[in-house]
């Protein structure tokens, strides 16, 4: 329940389990491949989150406003490789001859390990296993430990490799264009029992330093290392015989974080003298214990879902940055897809749950979105806007790096999703001291950005030339979902400017002094109000639905039963322009819009929608059916709710879309776990408190979660037949469940929608 | 009235120079570049129509579907250059020492001359004359002849340059992108007074053969030559003295049309043993004073007119291909915008000039479109759609070559364009074979587009996701240009379809081969008929108003007021994002539809439009103003309609879109001679016959032109009080003029509209 393992090895899925049993911290991850190679082609792949260097970025043809550089998150120095050699002879799995395969990642320890019984060529058997683990409480260290029993003579030779390129697929827009050397080596050097390596980003020239320290015993003895090192590479040998253990320590830095980044690695070596395998892993099961205790959702009655939820949350905890130069990309540390951008991904998909449990990494993640305001504000005057900010589509380092601003820029939905984040950031903190120095100037720039793109056009407000979340339709004129989160963001600027307004002290003189440099006065704000109460929505009355947009129901529909199985996702294998002028969705849209701000329509409006659009759409996205799922949720479509749930929680470990060589699927992550926390418990955070509409999918015995919520810890808890809401710690608080007003004291018990609701 | 010259050398305006005084015959154009060298860049410039290379093109984001190598139109081999030393002094503009300097472009002659004194350091006088001339006639040679009189030494090295690259500009759209080598040298040979060169276009491998003949007379008698040759370069020098005249003979060949390219030069130089330059000049005089009897449009009253409108026949004359290889490019053989690549400039702009006195030059830039219909079928099963073609936005050799799909693919409308010139041409000809061989396959192709592209919504036929002419607007649903373009394109296709049904004979045998090979069928016809009839168009009932589509009219107005002057184009200083979103024209769309296809909407509803997209147009396309001023002069508003005519007029001359440089705007000079023909005149060819409109310019006596109307030959002559039509040869034949029949037997004299109408 605690691992997801692996006990025969099967190479046609070797670069699918890369990325399952990639292990990081969020700020390092490494990609699962072979420390004694695998004699078949791997997507090696170690990354440190933040980092970036740029490429030009060339468009067949130009237009203003194109952007001409991008981020691209670089391959770093590769550690991973530790080739065994027993009595002279090399230990592949390619010889097939081996026993007892086994391979975990293992959520509670924080480790990955691989072992199994080799077989020479003449027939003696040698154990060999591998462990590696990213520290989460001393994130610039990753470890590996080697381990080899056998009877006779045991080499290893341990590489470090320099020479590394990002890989990339010219066909695949969802993976980066073209092979790029995107690291330069400055300095290789060995010292003892040390190898410590500079490099620096091609373009950007940013440092980054690695420090390896070797400590290897064989039968309890130290054992003398030999360094071989040339301009690229690194190798230590050492020799041994019957048992031999190495344990390899790297250290990362580099120069956004660390400045001098060498000096930094070495420092932190000098610090961790002391600091071998079992210590880390003593810290790291420490660490695990405290974020499971409040960060678990238990699944009871299934194992696999119990494993698979974990392996979610375990996995989102390894790649989730927590200091303002990083965020969580849509692969997280895991892979190369998507170059490492980070999207929208993160506030719609991913903070929702740290917000549940780790409010410091979801202030991490805002905090980053504050750092980047300025090249958000930069953006926006490129594009025209006299104010507010356009924050990019994706990004590593705050710059557009769209390619193709029709789905890229265009979605300018992603300012409001910050502002949705901080909102509810906001809903579940209360925390007027955040929003004073990070949310309010977010919220006020990003509402401003609706105020240059919109306009009143007979005394509504309407939003042309933008794409939703659905990018199977482009350029459109009132989105649906564009035009409720813009009115959610300008609502609620104006909210908080009202509320600061009335304030006193330190955080009122924090917002006059922001209003003052931003220029923002009571004029603006009524204009605010008045477009988010003016606001546009295109809707057809005969079947009481609202329209994606001003055009999409006069479309036809996708021919889907012309479309042969094998053309799906549909945007590898037809032209955008094909696609455009179907009814056909890629992901939710509309009804994501209803899923984040329900009030804004009747639940028969939802259903409609549902019902509308989920036939239309292809999930093509993997940010699709976890959606579909906590919609169906609460349409009270519970056979459907649980069929996407599958779907999406298999998603990765079952590489359902056939990509997850290239990452994990950090958003349907997210999503996945919301859908048992938004979806089958139903659960909102709003203005007026927490709301819930429990129900217990038919598959499982129960689930239960945590949520830390103004100052206090609760505990959801449904079974088959009830819902228990227990307050932890903290005050009293009333929640909504089921549309009736409940008062926690200590615990509310009441029946599930399956039985009573 | 035949020429113009130019008295003074402004060496900033040497580039625009360049292009104005090009010379071409269709097959091949040379840029007025200075022989003897200006001691400033030089935009030099030679090509062959139709030749092209083909070079990767490369995607910031690639999408199913985009071009992944595109045509460029070469430059050729460089045989301008002729360097003149007066006593070992070299002749240069730069020293300011000449004086007596003229340039012409002489339209009757059909060459262009230049000559000055020259005064070299010594204070002695030289006079140098350079003429050139491509042969309309015989379309391989272009020749130089340059002469010097000089009372002492005189020298000149003559080279022919193979080190030859394609220049570019990264940032503006309307340029190609990068410097970039599109022709290799495979061989340069000297032999008597000839060299010969053999190129080829360094990717298609297409050969380009060039044979270079001097003669040199010193004083009468023949000059020694000397070559001196390396791997890319040809020099050949002759001294002499007192008076020296050089013919520098140039026959270019080329693998498309040529086979083996050499041959076939070497062939023709053969053949040519006799020409010279007072030959050629003969020759061209003979056919240009058969060209001018029938294709001159007088002006009388407006010398500055009349020698503009003759510059613009001229250049069109020069330019326009004349095989099935070629076509005309938007800078016709004058320079290197737009990659020398064919749009819908050809349809709608130069074509209709062709129809009226050139029919076989109509005819053959229609074979060139019926030529590429195979590839522009490929491109449509590219773009998903079972039946039908999607003719290339831009080509040289018939493949899409747009890096821009929103302003490129998008517009379909091509498709319709390329139909409605092969239905003028019926309307013109009634050539049923032409039809047969051409025309009907162009129309049934074309027509089945709008079925792939087009859907039934509600009984209505909508047609989604296309850009219109205004590329300032792009991807929208219901585009009234589109709609209505391909709803003529449709009853079109279907109306043949009848006539042909109908038919007996040869011409019936080859509809129904045709038929069958398309398998097109009474029940796609109906199809298509049914769709045509059922076309929907957005209208605004209040305005009595085409919308230029579903959206356009609730966005928000453009904000002229706050836009700088030297914000203009548009596209140069906004992103396409900021301009979609707003009521904002580059050039004229739904107005453009009620020029071609007035029958569709009434007097008023033309005058609505005017009046409503007028002033929302930039301009910022060459290919507006020449729209509006016809329009104006259809909704009476003369006034308007000469200022537009003068602006188009002198757009090429006057720089006026500081752009020349890159080449003459061959669209805008269709357009503009089509301001006389269709607006002052008010010409429209439609199945009933041919419709006037006549009014006079006020800064003009008059005006007369030609037209050869099914086997007839007309003349159109108004004067400031009166239309005369006379029917010079043929059948008598029944017009409209201001809605009412007349039968033209000899001449139909009426008042004008300024009179009487």
């Amino acid at each position: 329940m605690w691992q997801i393992e692996r006990t025969t090895y099967e190479p046609e899925k070797r670069l699918v389990e890369e990325s399952l049993f990639t292990v990081g911290n969020g700020y390092l991850g490494v990609r699962g491949c072979f420390e004694e190679g695998t004699h078949a082609s791997s997507m090696r792949g170690t990354y440190i989150n933040g980092l970036y260097d740029r490429v030009p970025m060339r468009h067949a043809e130009m237009a203003y406003g194109f952007p001409e550089i991008q981020d691209k998150q670089p391959r770093i120095i590769d550690t991973q490789t530790c080739e065994v050699y027993l009595d002279d002879e090399r230990v592949t799995l390619k010889s097939k001859r081996y026993r007892d395969y086994v391979r975990r990642l293992d959520y509670r320890k924080g480790l990955s390990e691989r072992r199994y019984v080799f077989k020479t060529k003449s027939g003696k058997e040698g154990e060999v296993s591998f462990e590696r683990l990213a520290s989460l409480t001393r994130k610039n260290l990753l470890i590996y430990r080697i381990k080899v029993v056998y009877n006779g003579k045991i080499e290893l030779r341990s590489k470090i490799d320099c020479n590394i390129q990002n890989r990339g697929n010219t066909k695949d827009p969802r993976v980066g264009a073209g092979h790029m050397r995107l690291m330069k080596t400055l300095n290789i050097a060995k010292q003892d029992n040390q190898i410590k390596c500079l490099m620096e980003t091609a373009h950007t020239r940013i440092e980054q330093a690695t420090v390896v320290r070797y400590q290897v015993m064989s039968k309890g003895a130290e054992v003398p290392l030999v360094h071989l090192t040339n301009e690229t590479e690194a190798m230590t040998i050492v020799t041994g015989h019957d048992e031999m253990v190495m344990e390899k320590l790297c250290i990362f830095t580099d120069g956004l974080r660390h400045g001098d980044a060498m000096s930094a690695a070495e420092a932190l070596a000098e610090e961790n003298l002391e600091t071998d395998f079992s210590k880390l892993c003593a810290e790291q099961s420490d660490f695990l214990d405290r974020y499971w205790a409040v960060s678990d959702i238990e699944i009871f009655g299934d194992d696999r879902a119990q494993i698979s939820v974990r392996f979610m949350l375990f996995q989102l905890l390894q790649s989730v940055g927590t200091d303002a130069y990083s965020n969580i990309s849509a692969k997280g540390l895991s892979g190369a897809g998507y170059e490492g951008h980070y999207f929208w991904d993160t506030e719609i998909y991913v903070l929702p749950i740290m917000q549940m449990t780790q409010p410091e990494i979801a202030e991490s993640l805002l905090k980053y979105r504050h750092r980047i305001l300025p090249m958000a504000g930069k953006r926006a005057r490129e594009l025209g806007h006299a104010k507010g900010v356009a924050y990019p589509w994706r990004t590593i380092s705050g710059i557009e790096c769209s390619g193709y601003f029709p789905a890229g820029t265009a979605q300018y939905h992603i300012n409001a999703d910050i502002a949705y984040a901080f909102i509810q950031h906001y809903l579940y903190n209360e925390d007027l001291d955040f929003m004073a120095d990070y949310g309010l100037e977010v919220l006020f720039e990003t509402a401003r950005l609706w105020w240059a793109i919109g306009s009143f056009h007979r005394g509504e407000f309407m939003i042309h030339s933008v794409t939703g979340p659905d990018e199977y339709t482009a350029l459109v004129s009132n989105n649906y979902y564009t035009n409720a989160m813009a009115k959610y963001n300008l609502t609620w600027a104006v909210k908080l400017y009202e509320i600061f307004s009335k304030l006193g002290g330190e955080r009122h003189e924090k917002f006059k002094a922001l209003c003052e440099r931003l220029s923002l006065d009571d004029a603006e704000i009524d204009r605010m109000r008045d477009s988010a109460e003016h606001m546009y929505f295109a809707y057809d009355a005969v079947m009481d639905l609202y329209a994606q947009d001003d055009t999409f129901l006069t479309k036809p529909v996708w021919p889907f039963r012309d479309t042969p199985k094998d053309h799906y996702p549909l945007l590898l294998y037809f032209h955008p322009l094909t696609i455009y002028r179907h009814q056909v969705l890629k992901q939710a849209d509309t009804l994501l819009a209803h899923f984040l701000l329900e009030d804004y329509v009747t639940d028969l409006q939802i259903s409609n929608a549902y019902s509308y659009y989920e036939p239309l759409t292809t999930h093509d996205s993997s940010l699709s059916t976890c959606i579909y799922g906590i919609m169906a949720s609460r349409c009270g479509r519970e056979k459907q709710a649980e069929s996407f749930f599958m779907e999406s929680l298999r998603l990765d470990l079952d590489d359902t879309h056939h990509n997850t060589k290239d990452g994990l699927h950090m958003a349907n992550m997210g999503g996945t776990l919301l859908g048992v926390v938004a979806g089958f418990s139903g659960l909102r955070i709003k203005e007026e408190g927490l709301v819930f509409r429990p129900t217990c999918p038919g598959m499982w015995q129960g689930y239960r979660y945590h949520i830390k919520y103004k100052a206090r810890l609760l505990e959801v808890h449904v079974t088959e037949s009830t819902f228990k809401l227990k307050c932890l710690s903290g005050k009293p608080l009333e929640v909504e469940i089921f549309g009736e007003k409940y008062l926690v004291e200590n615990e509310v018990n009441i029946g599930t929608k399956n039985e009573g609701g």
